[in-house]
This record gives C-alpha cells, sequence and structure tokens, in this order.
C-alpha cells in the first residue's frame, strides 16, 4: 500500500501480490508497472489514506465495496482494524477491497476459466500472440493461449540479469570504431544471439516466432558519466579520451527520431547480417534436432520499400550461405514494421517486399502526434484534464488517426499482395478497447504481453460477435 | 574560399561577396548558409585545392567554365596565377567561376530583371510571400516582389543584436516557478513583443503578416554547462542549486516531440495571453496611426481542434479587452500550422476553427519520415548514395508521402471551410522543383525567405503555365 508508487517502490512492488494506492489512474506508475507484470493492483482509492511514520494505513467508509476507516494508524474494513501483516484481498478488476484472505486459485488451473476461453476460442477469429523476448515469458503466454510470438525484439537479449556478458560484448559494436573492429565484435555476438534465439524458439516450436531486428538506442548501452566512462577505458585498456569522443559522437538531439531501427542495418549492414545468420543458424540447427521453427524477420523503422529490398538482398546471401553450410534448406518469412507515417502511405511499394506488416502502434502514435512518449506525460495530463484529448493515446489507441493510416496500410499492402498478413504489436495490442478497431481494420492477429493475452481473447471474441450481430 | 565550411567560418562567410568550396554538394554548410543569406555560392568544385598555410589556392584545368591549376600556393585560372587578394567572380546559378571581375548590377535596380518579372507575374496564379521576423528581412523581401509575410517567428524577436536585455525577460519566463513570477516576466516581454510587432507591421502596411505564436527549444534559451549556470544565477541573486533543478526539469529525451507551440500556450495560457495583447495592442496603434495592418496569427504544432478552441476563446476575451481599452474594434485572422501529420488527418475539424493552414512542411517531413533534422544527415548521405531515398526530402520537397499528407490537409479543410487560405512556410516553400506540386495541390501561396522570392515567383509562374498547356 502506498499513497501513489514511484520507481524506488519497484523492488517492494515485486515482492508484493497485490498493490493498493490512494492515488492514480490508469496511466499512473502503480498501474503502468502492475499491469506490465501481471499483477493485480487497484489505483487511486482515495479513501486511503498513509501514514508512513507509523507505516499503516487509514481509510473511510464506503459501503460494501469499498473501504472502511475510523482512526489513524490502523486500517478499519468493516469494522474490522488492519496493521502490518495483516490480510487484505484485492479484486482488480472491479475495484473492491476485501476485509479476509479470499480463496483463490491459479486462472491457468482454473476449470471455469480454462472453459469460459474455449468458449470464447469459439467465436473468436482474430489471432493473439504476445511479445516476449525470453523462453520463460514464452511459456507463460503459451499458457495463457497464445499462438505466436509477435514481437521479440532481439536487444532484449542483451538486458536482465546473467547480461553483463553479453551486454559487454554489445558495447564493443556499439564502441567499435572500424569496420574490422565492429565484425570482430559481431563475431562474438553470433553465438549468443543464436543460442538465446534457439532457447525461445524451441519453447516456441510449430508457432511462429516474429523476430524484430535490432532496434536498440544505442546511447543507452554505453555509460554517460565520466566517471563510469572512466572506468570502462580502464576495464577495457582503450583510453579515455578516444572512448569519450565516440559516446559524445553517438550522442543524438531527438534519439527517437535518430540512427534506430533499419537505417542502422543500413549503415552498418554487417549488424544486420550477424543476426540473419544468427536466426537461420538456430532455425536449422533445430530443424536437424526434428524440431519446426516458423522463423519470421522484420524491419523495423521501415519508411520505404528501397529499404527493405537493401537488407532482403543481405538476407538471401546469408540464407544461401547457411544453407550450405548446414546442407538444409529452410523457409522464412520477411516482413517488416509499420510504424513510421510514411511506411503506411507507401505501403503498396512495401508489400512488394515484406511478407507481412506489424503495426508498431507505440512509434506510429509518436510521430503521428508529434508526441515523445519519455516527455509529454505532463502535457498529456493536462490535455485529458482540460479535455483537449479523450485520453492518453498511448494507453487509448487513436482509432482516428493513428487508426486511419493502420487502415491505409493495411488496404494498401493488400492491394499489392491480397494475403498479406497484419498483426499489431505494442501495448495497444493488448488493449481491449481497441480490439474491435484492429478486427474490423482486417488485422490477423494482435500481439501483447503474455497476462494480456486472455483478455485479447477475449476482445477478439466479443469484436467477431459484435460484427456477426450487426451483419444480422 | 575553403576545402569545405564549418560554423567556425561564419563570420568569414558573412564579410564574403563570394564562397567557393572544394567539397560538398548542395546540403553541405556553406551551401545552406549562402542560401539563407541569398549570397552567390559554388560548392564541390573539385578542382580546388586548398594550402591553408600557405593562404593559396589551387585548382586544375576543366575548360572554359572551369577552373585551370598549375601549381601550388597560387591559383590558375585560364593561364593566369592568383593570389589572396586578387579577383575572381563567380556564378552561383550556373557554377562557373572566372578569371576576373565581372561587371555586375543589383538585382533590384536591373531593368531587364524588373522587365522579365513583369512578365512572371502576369502568368503566375499563386501568391508568394517571405519568412522575415524583422522589418529589414521584411523590406528585402518587398523590394524582391513579396507580397506578405507567412511566417513571422516571434521568438525570433529575442535572437541576433541587441537582444541581449529581451533573451534575458524571455529567460526570466522560461526559469518562473510560479505563475506570479512568469505573469511578472510576462508583463516586461509584452511591450517589447508590441513595439517589435509594430516595427515590422509598419514596413507591411497594407500587406499580410502572419505571426506565428512562440515555439522557442526551451532548453536553447537557458545555460547549460555548470559554469554559466553559476553566472546566471550569481547576476540573478538566486540560488545555483534551485537553478540548476528548473534547468534540468526543462530537459527533454526528444525537445522536438515535447513541450513545444501550443502545448506551450495549452500549460501556460499566459504566455498565449501576453502574445495576443502585444500583437493587437499593435496593430489598434498602427491603425490610431492611420495605417492598416492586416494581422495574422498562427498557432503551431496543432493536433486537433480542441487545441485552436482553447487558444482562440483566450484571443476573443482579450481582444475585447483591447478594443475596450483603446476604443477601437480590429479584425484579423486566427489560423493554424499543419505540421504534424495528425492535423493534415483531421484537418475537416480544424477548419471549423482556423480560417488559415500554414503547412510547415519541415516538421511534417520530420515526423512523415521520422527523420529528426538535427540527427540524420550522415544517414540522409548514405541514404542518397545508396539510393535509397532519390534526394535529401529536407531540401527536394517528399511529394509522395509529405505531399499525399499536404493533399488531404488541403482537401479535408476546404471541405469544411472552401474559401480557406492555405499556404506553405519553410524551406521548401522557395523549393522551385516543389512550386508546381504546391500549385497543383492548390495553395493560395508559399513563403520563403527574402532571397529566394523572385525564384518562386518564377517557379510559380512556370507552373501555371504547363498547367495551362496541359488543359488546352
Amino acid at each position: 500500500m502506498r499513497e501513489e508508487t514511484n520507481p524506488e517502490d519497484v523492488e517492494g512492488m515485486r515482492a508484493a501480490d497485490g498493490i493498493l494506492t490512494a492515488r492514480g489512474g490508469m496511466t499512473s506508475h502503480a498501474a503502468l508497472v502492475a499491469r506490465g507484470w501481471g499483477k493485480c493492483c487497484i489505483v487511486g482509492c482515495d479513501a486511503v489514506k498513509i501514514n508512513l511514520e507509523e507505516t499503516s494505513v487509514t481509510t473511510d467508509s464506503y459501503g460494501k465495496k469499498k473501504v472502511n476507516v475510523s482512526e489513524s494508524n490502523t486500517v478499519i474494513i468493516a469494522g474490522k482494524t488492519f496493521h502490518e501483516g495483516d490480510l487484505l484481498s484485492l479484486n482488480g478488476s472491479k475495484g473492491w477491497v476485501y476485509d479476509e484472505e479470499v480463496k483463490m486459485i491459479n486462472a491457468t488451473e482454473n476449470p471455469l476459466f480454462q472453459q469460459f476461453m474455449k468458449m470464447v476460442d469459439k467465436y473468436r477469429k482474430m489471432g493473439v500472440r504476445t511479445n516476449a523476448d525470453n523462453p520463460i515469458d514464452a511459456q507463460k503466454a503459451i499458457d495463457f493461449g497464445a499462438e505466436g510470438i509477435g514481437l521479440f525484439r532481439i536487444e532484449h537479449m542483451f538486458y536482465g540479469e546473467n547480461s553483463e556478458v553479453p551486454l559487454e560484448k554489445l558495447r564493443n559494436m556499439i564502441l567499435a570504431e572500424t569496420l574490422d573492429a565492429r565484425v570482430a565484435a559481431l563475431a562474438e555476438l553470433e553465438p549468443y544471439v543464436r543460442e538465446s534465439a534457439k532457447g525461445t524458439l524451441k519453447v516456441m516450436d510449430g508457432k511462429p516466432l516474429t523476430f524484430r531486428l535490432m532496434d536498440p538506442p544505442l546511447h543507452e548501452f554505453v555509460p554517460q558519466s565520466e566517471e563510469k566512462q572512466r572506468e570502462v577505458a580502464k576495464a577495457r585498456g582503450i583510453d579515455f579520451d578516444k572512448l569519450h569522443a565516440r559516446i559524445e559522437s553517438l550522442h543524438e538531439v531527438n534519439p527517437m527520431m535518430g540512427l534506430r531501427g533499419v537505417r542502422l542495418g543500413i549503415i552498418y549492414p554487417e549488424i544486420t547480417e550477424m543476426q540473419f545468420r544468427a536466426l537461420f543458424s538456430a532455425t536449422v540447427e533445430l530443424m536437424k534436432e526434428g524440431m519446426h521453427p516458423m522463423l519470421e524477420i522484420m524491419v523495423p523503422l521501415t519508411i520505404n520499400a528501397a529499404e527493405l529490398k537493401h537488407q532482403k538482398a543481405l538476407a538471401d546471401r546469408v540464407k544461401k550461405e547457411v544453407e550450405a553450410k548446414y546442407g538444409v534448406n529452410f523457409e522464412y518469412k520477411f516482413g517488416t514494421m509499420i510504424e513510421i507515417p510514411r511506411a503506411a502511405l507507401v505501403a503498396n511499394q512495401i508489400a512488394e517486399v515484406a511478407e507481412f506488416f506489424s503495426f508498431g502502434t507505440n512509434d506510429l502514435t509518436q510521430m503521428t502526434f508529434g508526441f515523445s512518449r519519455d516527455d509529454v506525460n505532463a502535457i498529456v495530463k493536462t490535455y485529458v484534464d482540460e479535455k483537449i484529448i479523450p485520453a492518453d493515446p498511448f494507453h487509448n489507441f487513436d482509432t482516428e488517426c493513428v487508426g486511419e493510416l493502420v487502415k491505409i496500410g493495411i488496404e494498401r499492402g493488400r492491394a499489392t499482395r491480397p494475403v498479406l498478413k497484419c498483426g499489431v504489436c505494442g501495448e495497444h495490442g493488448g488493449d481491449p478497447t481497441a480490439a474491435e478497431f484492429f478486427y474490423k481494420a482486417g488485422m490477423n492477429y494482435v500481439s501483447c504481453s503474455p497476462f494480456r493475452v486472455p483478455v485479447a481473447r477475449l476482445a477478439a471474441a466479443q469484436a467477431a460477435i459484435k460484427e456477426a450481430r450487426e451483419n444480422k
């Protein structure tokens, strides 16, 4: 329980089974973190007043469904006082707080839930995939009914626990000042990427897995403070001034619209080549083990067909090399993100090369609104308060304009390639209010975080039922 | 003469009558600076090899139209050796270098030029305005035939010479932490804005003048280094830590898509209010002097109609207050920039409030491509070299996609308001290759820097003649 949470509370939130805050709304820190983790959370319960010095909570009476309160330094619910260590139960869907431990069951083991989801899938037409970058999340998503991975961010291989070694190698790649140095760094990264890809491809055996080529904010992978830079220079036995100059040269005024995505792969084709080689090798090695990897690779930040042709030529060459090396032929799908407005407008040309589109609605929202997600939180709050916009477009999909670009992208893409597979990745993929829009726009699937998969399945079924009724 | 220029050469370039570089293309530093200043410039004349230590130039022989060279430490043109102080003449349109002083005449005093431009205007249908932020540039543009100002950037009042006092006051506004402090800073700025506006309105008497509400990158107006911040804190008698914290709070990851334009005016309505009051007062005071100011005000970075309604309500109130104070009623036009993709898509709604649209093709190009103009120079160079894109979209307007958004904006805007006046400001307004596109799209005018006005007039005439021929 907290007045509201901030990043310093994250470890406590991780340890908690549920989170209850006195302030905040659907875009507050607690809500965002909890949603990502699939953790039960109630925010903005304004009856809660926390006295941190006393490590206790007080609340006011709001009837059956709300928390009752009497005096400070205690929590009183329906006449009952709670202290640290006492048990409450939360229903995050309804925003209900119970004054006792309510008996619960794991959703994936709940027969009623399973029965309900079976019914849901009977009506559902749109596919549901997940965004996952490791075997654990992939397995979790399958348990929740995901039919594939719509977004595996290769650079995420280098995050999280036990990532120190590969992160250091990735730094070598970024800081390399010559082609030779970069190629050497990439050669060290390749087996790591291959093995990491194999790990998740195994879990997803027989189900499609879309890898997005690396789209890392380069400067985030290098130390920013002088102190840290001196440490890294010393550890690597290189000159601080040289390291500092290279890091400075990576600085961008607006990194969101700078050297990212496919641009990186065109300026440094060797970076894409390594990824193709690692993913193709992973696929062939699994095939030799008798498995059925369904590899899909997509190019991020595309603005036109020429970029894709450039990368596809590279992929074609590497594919032949890998097939020759292993003596095994294989299939895979080559596609692209549609996340820049320009890409939606020339989707007819892009579909000449791309076999599938994945709409990156986060970036598409950023560019369509001119809203930097990192910077406009306060602006969006004022805009919603002043009724300038109905909701935060990063949470509630803007069907009006970002939606128009999505529709244009699908229509033009399918004008060239009628069977073009289209999906959504990014947080809007799990937004139930957007599901109907995506379904009507003709999406083949939405892809969302593992815990949102059941919600996305239900929303997709509801959209199909609604359409069937409207067509009656 | 330079191998190529960089910002350190700017004062030398300012002093020069012409600029000749050995390297570079149309987007190189020398070309950009010279174009802005209307100065004659030839770049990428690869015969030129400069020995800086000897302050001399060598070139190779390329026949009549090119520079001849024999030995180092001298310039030889058609058998003639040049040293520092010797005279060459340049024809920037043709890229010709002459080995002598060619007699020249000021274009605005050239009777043949005047006669030609009269002929041009006989055929021209699209208007030509200028981008100018002070009386001197405004007069220059009128001499070149500009019919109005399409873009007066209010924050430019605080740039350039003699701007120390107002810049300090602007800083007060930006650094203010309370509404009271901001209102006090604005009160000090208001007379300065009013007088500055009057100066240019006087020059433009009887011609339309479009002011764009302030759209400053806030962080650029405050000192970034600790040393400078300590100086400013001391000079202002405030606590360094407080100043530093306020400046840090202004930092944005992607300032291009952050707190800018109308967002500033919605978060801090008092900033817009000051501008409305200053511009309205300037207008009424000039009317009282018997002049005919044609005031137009436009809102930058708009994403929907609600933003405009918010600002228009403010304008309506201030207008009544100013009219009551001076006892004079006045007219002005209220419009908006269309520079964010979203604005083009909801142009039908925006036109319910806006009386005119000015397409900001620079920002529209940035958002449509996801290209940060500050960061993608090297990327664009590689993209052009690799034939991924045909040209730098910041110089050659992208008629395909940015153009499609412009067309959508005009069509939807006029569906609501058939007489909606539409123009282009930004560098593409002076791009002769884009003139035909803008004319066919239905633009009422283009607006460009003063020195590009004659070129824009000619290009507009050519577009009209071409259309007349096609319709025959």
